[in-house]
């Protein structure tokens, strides 16, 4: 276990990159970082998306996808030579007009400790310094509460959400 | 007025891309055809999206979110030298798990004969062959209908779509 006074501005831009920052915990005995930059071992991010309850999906078309995807926040436990995924969200989209988040996991012995919050802050904050000027999702309906506990707008003039599948 | 046998497929691949194809139309003076590689005028592009009666956007910002999407469709009405747009759609995604559609528009007075369906049908058939496996979208409450008309799925289990506002 290392203390939180080892996380140096200089340890956090090595390590996760020049727009990391820590988030905040409640647990003094972690550090816990959001990153776009810190590289994802694709195993340990399908572990992560299969602890919270998604179909797993082929390996391929995930890093595929992850190539093509507009922003990837990974929320680390850090550690000096292991840094664990805890947490993960990743944005498609054009970048100026729209965004779609995809994807929004809280590795399940983390949850219950606002870290869901936090990681939609960082991932809104760092769409809103794109300047993107509006984002969206689809939420199942056992996360609703928590994002209009955020201020997004559930249906938003009668929208309504319409897949298709091939 | 040219007849439809002026539009051989040496015409169409040169006028616009080798990923056109004509679009079926009830009036044989007109020759429609949809493609991906002619590219827009964005004044002509932003007068059909207003005729639709969508709110205009900074010129910039929709260049910029035009050059960041995965797939734009445009529907042309044929003319060898002056192509008029009328119809439009386009995709943002990771064109391999996720493609999310944005601003269908068919301009007013080629409305009512079907060119939106043609113009879903090209565009879902592109997104297939690109490989992408589930296609959303959030639609307006006048075109839920629509869309539920053509195999698209409401809110699947339960979802809701959500806005944030930057």
């Amino acid at each position: 276990m290392i203390s939180s006074s080892s996380l140096t501005p200089e340890v956090l831009e090595q390590a996760y990159g020049h727009r990391a920052r820590e988030c905040p915990s409640s647990n003094e005995q972690i550090n816990l970082v959001f990153s776009q930059d810190r590289s994802f071992d694709l195993v340990e991010l399908e572990q992560l998306l299969e602890a919270v309850g998604w179909s797993r999906r082929p390996m391929r078309r995930v890093r595929l996808a992850l190539d093509h995807t507009l922003l990837k926040v990974g929320l680390w436990r850090h550690d000096p030579l292991f840094p664990r995924l805890v947490g993960f969200a990743r944005c498609t989209g054009d970048g100026v007009l729209e965004a779609t988040v995809w994807d929004v996991a809280i590795h399940p012995i983390y949850q219950g400790v606002g870290l869901g919050k936090h990681l939609m802050d960082y991932t809104l904050e760092s769409l809103k310094e794109m300047g993107v000027k509006r984002v969206t999702l689809f939420a199942d309906p056992g996360v609703v509460d928590f994002y209009e506990r955020q201020g997004w707008t559930l249906e938003p003039d009668g929208h309504k959400c319409a897949f298709w599948y091939a």
